[in-house]
């Protein structure tokens, strides 16, 4: 292999996929980047075996080869050189990085060695505004499991039908759905995406802001397209739980809350929630929601946030920290929470934004 | 105890002294701050037994009273409380802080069981102008040792003597000294100071912004008085070894270079360097210095930095990373680096600006 590309390319190109990269991998080609040429351009890949990522970017290639070189040590070396342009060649596995100002040599990895990226030939199933995902991953991510024996709840469920497509997750106690409005019909479909590789996707939308995003599903894996980058995963087998029967259609007591103001109190009382399971009672009555949190050990907190309440008086203990998940991914300037009785799901939605719904279920006290 | 303070004033008091209190100290009560009123103020304290501080706010003393606070939950409570003001109220052990917006409860432990910060009532054995104290905190703060077995060397060394306060770490491979010229002339005194105790002035002093910093030292322990704020420590005990014969007045080979050119080389070489103990080799002959760092499991590195050299050529083996340190800490843009031969001591100083001697020793290779 033997090409010359900007400092600037392969730096971006790096940071995009390096971090896929793990630096202690048990299998030492998986803290290594693979670096081949393909038509006329420099291919980057990492993978951790369950998501794999591929960056393509410009290079003026002499001579065909692949590499694979650690990549910690790279992504290093190629952030601080001060070289506008950087002269790659590969020797039995060795990297030379040739620049005015000096030359490194870093030992790899023969290519043979670094694992297959699958390649996914399907025709896509359907292209999303990339803001627009990227919005629906943040807050919907917030929700799914971490606990591995449930793999369905560990990931994000995409459901694809007439003009909408949702992204759901849940791990029980919470559930988060959020849809993207398209302005026309879509195939039907569902799959579970890990939910590490929507957040990565949502991370490289921010780092390259793409206008759009296509998906390619084929039987085990899905491919995420924003402009140069791939995104490949695979796709968690099951079923989604048929969860749409438990969101209520609407609630007896319904409060208007500015957002900041809601956060601020409920940080507040989980200071003293925090450390026995974050419990807090919420009383909604009139024109304020009062906030009580007790612990034996430190102390205890009341404090109060204005509402617009409309519905009966009502209290009912939640878990801050799920709250808080919550109002930090909404952006309104004010938000809903609608609750019936002590026993009922709790629902919290933006106000002035249609699309998201957060469900949360109360903590049974005494 | 009965008072109320603005939320700014407890807020600020409570961060500049709230570091020394340890969220998992053995002794239950090294995690609390102390409340006390004092001539009509508050005093604040804290203490990880090594270093104590105390901070003076203004406040509207109803009551007399002291109670000790857990740190952590206090210092957080404060910080988000949106109130202008504060009424703080203790009632066995207890205490209350109420506002419009709501009220806590945090559990104390009694006062008399917080150790005791030595007063002390010597007279100020000097007054330093704070920001140069503050910047010879900084430059001589990398050398300290870490080796608890030579207690003399984890300390900082305060030699006052003529027209000058001399501050001097080491840890016997790189020796910091930076001279305070004073206009008039000291008392002959030598303290080692533990260098914790320098770094948490130092911290202060970028806090509340002092002009000057008085100093009082009694048998063991050292006060430093800044504003309304005071630092107590106990002082080292034990000689600092004598130093000043092994600074060479001269060097054989000197070299001017741009402070962060030379940071730049240094750290892409030290990439190479870091896993093999940041051994890096420095060539300086005629206008420029090389630097070569090989590891066998990584691969190896060759650039280059200009620099206006005289005397003869040179090389030498330096720890990368005991350079970059003294260049991290030297703001002048051009540093000078003198060597005589590959054996004897490198010593780096800011080109344009007296006071300031990083000695390092070479490592013998081959």
């Amino acid at each position: 292999m033997k090409l010359s590309c900007t400092q600037e390319n392969l730096n971006k190109g790096l940071n995009i996929i390096g971090r896929l990269a793990r630096p202690q991998a048990t299998l030492p080609v998986l803290s290594n980047i693979l670096l081949k040429t393909e038509n006329g351009r420099l291919k980057l890949s990492a993978t951790d075996l369950e998501i794999g990522a591929n960056c393509y970017i410009g290079a003026k290639i002499e001579k065909n080869g692949a590499v694979t070189i650690p990549a910690k040590l790279l992504i290093e070396y190629v952030s601080m050189s001060e070289d506008k342009r950087i002269n790659l060649s590969v020797s039995f596995n060795v990297l030379s990085l040739e620049s005015d100002k000096g030359k490194a040599k870093i030992k790899g990895i023969d290519a043979s060695e670094f694992p297959l990226i699958p390649e996914i030939k399907e025709k896509p199933l359907i292209s999303l505004p990339a803001n627009q995902l990227r919005e629906a991953i943040t807050q919907v991510s917030i929700a799914p499991s971490l606990d591995e024996t449930k793999p369905a709840l560990c990931g994000i469920c995409l459901k694809l039908s007439d003009k909408q497509v949702k992204l759901v997750a849940t791990d029980s106690f919470r559930l988060a759905e959020k849809i993207i409005y398209l302005d026309k019909e879509v195939e039907n479909k569902e799959i579970i995406v890990p939910a590490r590789t929507l957040i990565e996707v949502s991370r490289i939308v921010s780092l390259i802001h793409p206008a759009s995003i296509s998906i390619i599903v084929s039987k085990n894996q899905v491919l995420f397209i924003m402009d140069e980058v791939q995104i490949v995963s695979r796709i968690i087998e099951g079923s989604f739980p048929d969860y749409e029967p438990i969101i209520p259609k609407e609630t007896e007591t319904v409060a208007i809350i500015e957002t900041t103001a809601f956060q601020n109190t409920l940080k507040i009382a989980n200071l003293f929630a925090r450390e026995t399971g974050s419990n807090i009672k919420l009383e909604l009555n009139k024109d304020k929601i009062i906030v009580k949190a007790v612990s034996a050990l430190l102390g205890e907190n009341i404090s109060n946030t204005q509402a617009e309440i409309s519905g009966p008086k009502v209290e009912i203990t939640f878990n801050a920290k799920f709250l808080l998940d919550a109002l930090a991914v909404i952006p309104s300037m004010k938000v809903s929470l609608g609750v019936s009785g002590r026993l009922n799901p709790g629902l919290i939605k933006p106000v002035g934004q249609k699309g998201y719904t957060y469900l949360i279920m109360p903590l049974q006290t005494e």
